[in-house]
């Protein structure tokens, strides 16, 4: 936590998400992904994403700015806070592999919305794109 | 929330934050601070601060990464959520105006400290100074 130095500061950068941290990955919280722009600035989104072990893989639409980035930029990260202890996080970074539209039914999306809790109509299908991002560096905090 | 439509999008961009979420900045509440690391990749990072009405304040030592990347590269973006509802946040972007040495006594690292309830000896008072973020776009979410 760069507020201050609270005790040991658990860090660790590898391959593999770090077995003290994997929980942030596996349940379904809220990821903040950074995304650069083209002009060089970042921007922060709240984010759906699900980790198979991997790969992560966010759902969005080819009509939003973060999709613009990705296509021009391809590096990420994602920070995951625990829910109600901001300071135990995990940092994801990585870059882009792969961005493939969702089938006919959005069924990815689907698969999201359900891991999620928050089941609603998809308009968009046909916009529904997946995106695969291959983690560089695991960082564990707290 | 880029994982779906969740009815309305309260969405918002101005040079000053919009009310519906001005608490999200005003609340002792951690950030995710996007930086751009000099090639290029982001990075984010779960961080305190404070807000005066005008300005983004941090701290931070001199001597790690997210430092070096502000030398280089001083755009951020930061994302706030709601503690117990990540769908409603505010994101800030904004570009440091000024990167200064905090007192010898770290006199804003413990204002800080005593803003966020966690009070704690100082190790790096010559380590610590005070990063000002200018805002430049506010879009609320949710």
């Amino acid at each position: 936590m760069a507020g201050g130095t609270y005790g040991a500061r658990v860090s660790d950068t590898a391959t593999a998400p770090p077995e003290s941290h994997r929980d942030l990955l596996e349940r379904p919280l809220c990821g903040h992904l950074a995304t650069v722009r083209p002009d060089g600035a970042p921007q922060s989104n709240v984010m759906w994403f699900v980790w198979d072990g991997e790969r992560l893989r966010f759902t969005h639409t080819d009509q939003r700015q973060k999709f613009r980035n990705l296509a021009e930029n391809p590096r990420v990260a994602m920070s995951v806070p625990e829910p109600g202890n901001p300071y135990r996080y995990l940092e994801v970074r990585g870059v882009v592999e792969d961005i493939s539209p969702d089938d006919a039914d959005a069924s990815f999306y689907r698969s999201l919305q359900e891991r999620y809790g928050r089941p609603l109509p998809v308009r968009d299908a046909v916009h529904r794109v997946v995106i695969t991002v291959r983690p560089t560096a695991f960082v564990a905090e707290g």
